[in-house]
């Protein structure tokens, strides 16, 4: 399966794992909703840092208000 | 492999292939930087719209100056 890790990176620039096996992401203004292959939603207003799939791995950080 | 084929939506709403097997994608800004499985790179601006891994398919539309 091709889902991947998203991880958020917190405030020291430490990634820590938010919600793994992600499948569908849908950016929606200042949001993120993640949806993983096992049905769990998630939303956060975060935005994509980085992306590398063929590692199965996604970065996001917070956009603060 | 768990890379993605990137499409980019129209002014029609069509989805056009812009580069397949994509393994990395980078926000810079108003910009992405995406790199494929085989090394070719491209830059546009644009944002990402949807993305469903498991079905290999991100969509991004144009960022209007």
């Amino acid at each position: 399966m091709c889902e991947a890790n998203v991880y958020l990176l917190d405030e020291d620039g430490n990634e820590i794992l938010f919600l793994e096996a992600v499948d569908k992401i849908l950016p929606e203004g200042d949001q993120l909703c993640l949806e993983n292959i096992f049905y769990e939603k998630k939303y956060i207003n975060a935005k994509i840092k980085e992306m590398a799939l063929v590692d199965h791995r996604i970065v996001i950080e917070r956009i603060r208000a």
